[in-house]
């Protein structure tokens, strides 16, 4: 795919396990990349969105550590510019060619020597077999590696698409502590690339929440290097963007699946509102709510919490036209409850997989789907100690 | 105070424990409401309002059930209206007079005639020394009884205020799964009613949140019966509002303390932002971060969550001009670690009562204030069996 990876142990998380990492693109790749909304930005969202700029959207190398967010520190911005500098000497290319990104723990001096210290032993060991190993380097207290992949034949030849990412607490739409980095072979000019990121953002990571709370660290990458000399015509390129979302909705599925403390993956999808936008607001409002996610976790069919959710999103409409399936059973006609199996429903919830569906009667034909977990002892566990 | 009040058992919980109550006001008294802001709302909601618009803002009982919260229920309207008959019945006054007002599940039918079977029991055993009786009668997952009272000397007399409510989980701004009962005998118009109301609810119900939930059954009533033949006068009536205001706020605080599985009262003050409006969505944002929230529960200093919560709650800001305290210790200043200390901070994290400051540098003035709780293992056992 013209791509070469590295992950290495630099010593910025206390366990020895790979914490550094490098993704390599020969020759560079043209790039579109989503960030977080915070106010409270760390110094590798700054200098990731200024490289972009500068490159005019171009990267030739990904550098991305685990352990420090590089966030909220007096060095951050010296300790982002240093690590790229380092890489952009030991590659032969500039540094705004060089995109860096952070996770881990908010307001941690970081020493940029480790990763400095690192990059010549990353350089070195770069091979186009190590994709897994960068995967797993930019894990932080997710419980697997998270990746995806896709194929795309076209008339001309067959692109491949693979997408890394990693995140499991700390979710929420508009980038969360998540970092995503998509790499395609095909030949796309910047400015597709922008618009089929965002279409596709729209559609998995911005439909997506484990908890509410957004981090100061998030980046989702497209990178197209047109290493496979494929360049989709204008009428193929929707078969490209059609695998660019299915990879990201993957990755993204595989974040809610791993949510902190989460033994259950949820998927709401609302039907029948006035819009798309109406009906992803009522979906999001339900995978937000913290009563829904503990009555799925306990296995408890309380629609009235569904209901309840769906009421206050902000978005009209007449509960009486309400129905709500739970893993394809009716427990909720007409905003009343139906007659239904607990038993068997409950027995069904207990599944790894819950599918809830809501639907307004009538003609509207907006539909949203939501990514989320269950919430449990786990995430409290996790996060309060 | 011209209240009277009863309690009793009318079998609507499954244990046998006071779960219907009456609050009788003689004379009849001026009156004002709040009421949740969710689209599916209980039967007692939607009726309570059409009471207050009928009577013209007046109240002369007030029906209270917990167990059931009378909503989303094929008989919900029948079950409401016949419970306000049976009381206007033996009260000898109009069903318009009658406040109605339910708390429990959803989505369960209510049997009336476990109503209006209590309601003659209820009327005969009225005294005016059952305050708390109601209170506690109209609990369901709190711990402990709430009510607060205070007392206002005016030139032509004393007047006293005394409020009761409930509520542990499913609370948000905007009124969540609470009642709140706030009785006064100074004599007040309907009108300045409205508005000591409207302005107590903003600094107590609408500054507090325990999950993101909200309810189909809140409402906060205040009521003026005059019982005490004193009328402030327009310029005295800002110490009956600042008195109201008290118990509300310290209602409030009640709830939040009593949150589902709290250990610890948290009441974050945002100070330093452009306006008032900035600073609550900024306190807001951090007392909603279940992060913060887990944080709190473990007694970690993780003043980055809070940063982070800020950071995304819709407000700019420079973060390298933010400050934080916890327990008066400073952890953050100028968006970057304090010195403190560690160790002797975590004790103080361990106390039940946690106080969280973040200020913006600057001339701005706008300051909030808002309560909540800890997140712990409890609320998901609570809420997930």
């Amino acid at each position: 795919m013209g791509y070469r990876y590295a992950a290495a142990y630099a010593g910025i998380r206390k366990q020895e396990q790979a914490d550094i990492a490098l993704i390599v693109s020969d020759p560079s790749a043209h790039a579109a990349a989503v960030f977080t909304t915070n106010v409270v930005e760390a110094a590798p969202v700054r200098l990731g969105r200024k490289h972009l700029k500068a490159s005019k959207g171009r990267i030739a190398a990904v550098l991305v550590n685990a352990g420090n967010a590089n966030c909220a520190t007096r060095t951050g911005d010296r300790v982002a510019i240093a690590s790229c500098k380092a890489v952009a000497r030991a590659l032969h290319t500039k540094p705004e060619f060089v995109f860096p990104a952070s996770t881990g723990v908010i307001g941690v001096e970081l020493d940029p020597r480790l990763i400095t210290d690192a990059v010549p032993k990353l350089v070195s060991a770069l091979s186009p077999d190590d994709f897994e190993a960068v995967a797993r380097a930019m894990l932080t207290t997710d419980t697997r590696m998270k990746v995806a992949s896709e194929e795309v034949a076209f008339s001309s030849g067959t692109v491949r698409v693979a997408g890394m990412t990693k995140g499991s607490g700390m979710i929420h739409p508009h980038m969360a502590t998540t970092l995503g980095f998509i790499l395609t072979d095909a030949s796309v000019a910047p400015e597709a690339l922008r618009e089929m990121l965002a279409s596709a953002t729209e559609r998995s990571y911005n439909s997506l929440s484990v908890d509410v709370d957004m981090s100061t660290n998030d980046a989702v990458v497209l990178m197209a290097n047109g290493a496979s000399g494929v360049k989709p015509k204008d009428k193929e390129r929707k078969l490209l963007q059609e695998a660019i979302t299915r990879v990201m909705e993957n990755l993204a599925e595989q974040i809610a699946a791993d949510g902190e403390g989460a033994r259950k993956l949820i998927v709401v999808r609302a039907s029948g509102f006035r819009s798309a936008e109406d009906a992803r607001r009522v979906a999001r409002a339900i995978a937000n709510s913290p009563l829904v996610k503990t009555a799925i976790a306990g296995s408890d069919p309380n629609w009235g919490r569904i209901l309840s959710a769906a009421g206050y999103s902000g978005i009209r409409f007449d509960p009486a036209q309400i129905g709500i399936d739970l893993q394809g059973v009716n427990v909720c006609r007409g905003g009343l409850a139906a007659d239904y199996d607990e038993a068997a429903l409950k027995q069904r919830l207990d599944e790894s997989k819950i599918d809830v569906r809501i639907a307004l009667a009538g003609r509207g034909k907006g539909e949203a789907r939501f990514f989320t977990c269950d919430l449990t002892e786990g995430y409290i566990q996790i996060n309060g100690s």
